[in-house]
């Protein structure tokens, strides 16, 4: 065997194990008996340990040095390439820090809910500043001399950088915060005022999930308190979640987690289990879930597929026409939680916590200062008070648990699906008559043949860049929303 | 730390590992997409090959070698013999043959099937035989030369030997041929006619269990074509299944896994993730799914709350009387398949069974020739011909799986059973009055206190004797089957 078969035989194992870790997350949340959680966490933290030897093992090092790369096609490169950046990433950072890290967030996301629960920013700050002071540490022995925010944005991110999202975020502020301030000022359609059967929201979320290309042989829905999707290749799980007055938050979140997944499960199967063959990065990713939500499943043409199955399922429910229930699903409202907002306004809230995550790695802003500096910028973007700290600096989990240089790949994500909207409706010129018939096979497979199959093949901008046929930026994201809800709400 | 620390925390996390890969079976009978079968495949792979390296590793033998032994307590001293009997079982096995071992086995059991849906045995003997030879194999590694059978048998019962076992097996046949013979040639009640509705027998099923003392805070009920109970310590889970015309076959698999469930759950708790953390062998588990399934389950005073809580969920189904409905429970039938079995003859089925697998791997018999001499025996002890391969010998997956030396310990189970019957019904003497308003508290909390608590703190014949306070024979087992079925047949 060549080096190059050595190391991907290895990395096949290491990603099968991977994939067991993850599905023991999707146990916890979906079946596990309420009473087995102090075992399932020696349990977690044991294959956690062993990928934690498997991925700094030294014989990684050793194949990669021997490798002959000329010989190997572009999946080989872009293989080596994934494995190689993990593996140099991974042993830069001390053992002793990668332990510390884990055993401090592992207890911070703990004293963080009791914090929120309190409404006590100060319990959570002397944790938040140890999670804090951790993260400097591994962005330090990663950045080499280079920028700490960078070094932790490039786990999640690869090739992105603080200065080009400060530069397109720029470009996104103001006129985010202007068409905010227009939507407000007209009049909203009052909100849906009926009660709909769990029953009905989850067979009808399986429809839809299927509607949007989600394969049920690779794939399950379960119900969760949280909404996610897990596992890759041929085993995609989605949960979802119901609310008896709500069934939009069953509907989109279904369409949303349909977006990662189907990402998962339409990367060529050819590279199962290997690091090309997963979704590249947590923007692109976003990019799906965000696309399908967002784009395709909350366009007029879609929604009035909806509404009709929805007056198939649960009888009138309190809205005359399609044109009313498309207002409806974009109905646009101040709020103060980001996981609420509708599309006008989540994007502010994801370039605040940008702003400040950046001060804070960066040393600018002091753990303590944060909730004050929230509560400027909030009004300031938002033009309201925050009210108390769980409607603020405490509502996210993410901190917490050391997640500094994730917050942007949200609205990244935001951007890549404006433009892979605006290629795929170039593309697919009729794509609202199939919408409004409730026909997502073009859209999907465009998806898949022009970005989804290639998994990690290029790197995330690059994969973005292919399948539009153009340089990504903000662009097409403003002129959709803009040109959306000025005529929703002739602003 | 000392030696035995490290080798407890060591150990600690191999069984950690061992449950999730027990749970990734789970989900594999459960809940698994359809389509995910290969991936699966090599995700047990992945984690299998971890656990045998972990079980053989030399730090092991190094840890057991400096282990001071004089300074811990029982339980310490029990972990310590049963890490030493599996290191040194895994370290005399040669890698090449146990992955040999390992691969061929995963692959005979698709042969078995198939050659049993074609009741063609030709095609699955040469697969049987690179069975047999391989099991020889590792047998010899172990035996050291000693007796190949019994250093297989110990991996399922230590401390059992072909031997004892044939001595107790040879007084148990002539009277079970004996009781059987004189059962069939009394008159048998007419079988259940009845339509019995899934979502009622899986509620009642439910109710049994918690009956039986099933803590579902630590596990969980779901459907799957084989019933089976899975896991240790915190989260040990069940699965039964349900027949339209059959619904005993669901409420006794139920209570059968609970029985095996509940020994799980209950050893003492400060043993999790130990060895002496789980149940001590197959024998003594299989005496608690058999004394819960049978002697409790089956008896007059149960089957009579059993027929009254039928009556409430499904109404009248054709059976007139409790002492009608305990004539049904207990009715006996020939037949040729185990698993359908019914007390009388089951035990009669596993003593050919061990007869002809101890021959096997003794050389005395070859895989040629297993055809003719299962139908021999067949016929000697059940009186009728075997009519296909399928009601034969092709019959259990065991042997294709290399499960030789298992057989066994069901009817040791049922011998410890026995035992365990009699010393219960001496501690608990109103135990029919409880059982007969099913409360089986007093019964369960018996078998927790005296038995299950302990795990593996005892050898397994050492277990049941000191919750029976005597030496345990097949004595009790027969007595109590001639004396319950001569009632029932009027013999």
């Amino acid at each position: 065997m060549s080096a190059y078969q050595d190391l991907i035989a290895y990395q096949r194992e290491t990603e099968a194990l991977a994939q067991v870790a993850g599905r023991l997350g999707w146990d916890q949340e979906t079946v596990m008996p309420r009473g087995a959680a102090p075992q399932r966490a020696e349990e977690m933290g044991a294959i956690e340990a062993v990928l934690h030897a498997r991925r700094t093992d030294a014989r990684i090092g050793d194949w990669l040095a021997a490798v002959d790369e000329a010989a190997l096609d572009d999946a080989g490169r872009a293989n080596l390439r994934l494995i190689r950046r993990s593996y140099e990433r991974n042993v830069k950072v001390p053992a002793d820090l990668a332990s510390e890290i884990a055993r401090v967030t592992s207890r911070a996301q703990g004293i963080w809910a009791v914090a929120r629960e309190d409404e006590d920013f100060a319990a959570f700050a002397p944790t938040l500043e140890k999670v804090v002071s951790l993260r400097r540490q591994e962005a330090q022995a990663l950045a080499a001399g280079g920028d700490l925010y960078d070094a932790l944005l490039d786990d999640y991110e690869p090739g992105a950088t603080g200065a080009a999202l400060e530069a397109m975020f720029a470009a996104l502020r103001p006129r985010l915060v202007e068409l905010r301030a227009g939507v407000l000022a007209a009049e909203a359609p009052p909100p849906l005022d009926h009660g709909f059967d769990e029953a009905g929201q989850l067979a009808l979320s399986r429809e839809l999930a299927a509607v949007f290309g989600y394969d049920f042989d690779h794939g399950r829905i379960d119900k969760a308190v949280h909404p996610f999707s897990s596992g890759s290749g041929l085993d995609v799980r989605i949960t979802t979640r119901t609310s008896a007055r709500d069934p939009f938050n069953c509907f989109y979140s279904t369409i949303h987690e349909v977006g990662h997944a189907t990402y998962e499960q339409g990367v060529d199967r050819h590279h199962l289990l290997t690091p090309v063959g997963g979704g590249v990065s947590m923007g692109v990713h976003e990019s799906q879930s965000r696309i399908y939500e967002n784009q395709l499943g909350r366009s007029r043409a879609f929604t009035g597929f909806l509404y009709r199955r929805m007056r198939d399922v649960f009888g009138d429910f309190g809205v005359a026409t399609e044109e009313d229930f498309y207002k409806l699903v974009n109905r646009v409202q101040p709020g103060y939680i980001r996981t609420e907002a509708d599309e006008v306004h989540y994007n502010l809230h994801i370039l605040m916590r940008f702003d400040l995550e950046r001060a804070v790695i960066s040393g600018d802003l002091k753990v303590a200062d944060l909730p004050a500096a929230w509560n400027e910028r909030f009004e300031a973007d938002f033009g309201v008070a925050v009210d108390k700290p769980s409607n603020g600096v405490l509502q996210d989990v993410h901190w917490s648990v050391g997640l500094f240089g994730y917050f942007p790949t949200y609205t990244l994500g935001n951007v890549y699906a404006g433009c892979l909207h605006r290629a795929l409706r170039a593309a697919v010129p009729d794509l609202d008559d199939q919408l409004a018939r409730g026909d997502a096979t073009a859209a999907t497979g465009w998806l898949r043949e022009n970005l989804q199959r290639y998994g990690g093949l290029r790197e995330p901008r690059a994969t973005v860049e292919k399948a539009c046929g153009f340089a990504a930026s903000e662009a097409p994201l403003l002129e959709y929303l803009e040109e959306k809800f000025a005529a929703l709400y002739a602003v």
